[in-house]
């Protein structure tokens, strides 16, 4: 009988996309980079705090990047780094499947 | 700006797939049916409580199913439904990002 070896790589990754607003976070990122307010728009059930603790999670997972432009008044904008526009095509099977199966 | 609805369908999704172990349980289904004891001897570390617990949970979402083989000693197998064989695809999308990036 063949043995599989335990993927805590597999699991960590799909609990960190499954925490809820995230694949939405990463979707919305995935047309371009945005600024704190815009997400608050395009998502407007998605609380400040809420999407603060999802930003930063992201940001220490290397899935998206935080950019600060030096103007007056200062731009900050979230944009997916390599790692997170990678995603799309898993992200897009998971979706699929679930609108196939729900 | 464009706007997204919140899917919960694909959180839903995600918050399944993504609890320990399932990810195992449901790749060792895939090359065929299997009794609760070939899959504690594929999956040494995971317990009986915890593997009854995990199999309930995905015939609860309709991903495995319980057949009862009427022989004496009674068999019985869990095995893949449709829509649990349909999450391959997807499941190896996010098993070679988790591999590429972390």
């Amino acid at each position: 009988m063949e043995k599989f070896q335990m993927c805590p790589k597999f699991e960590a990754a799909f609990e960190l996309l499954g925490k809820r607003w995230t694949g939405l976070i990463i979707r919305s990122l995935l047309t371009g980079a945005k600024r704190f307010s815009d997400i608050q728009e395009i998502i407007p059930n998605l609380s400040a705090r809420m999407l603060a603790e999802r930003f930063k999670e992201l940001e220490e997972h290397g899935i998206i990047v935080r950019k600060v432009y030096p103007e007056i008044p200062v731009r900050i904008e979230y944009e997916l780094t390599e790692k997170g526009k990678d995603l799309e095509k898993a992200m897009d099977e998971i979706q699929k499947w679930a609108e196939r199966w729900t």
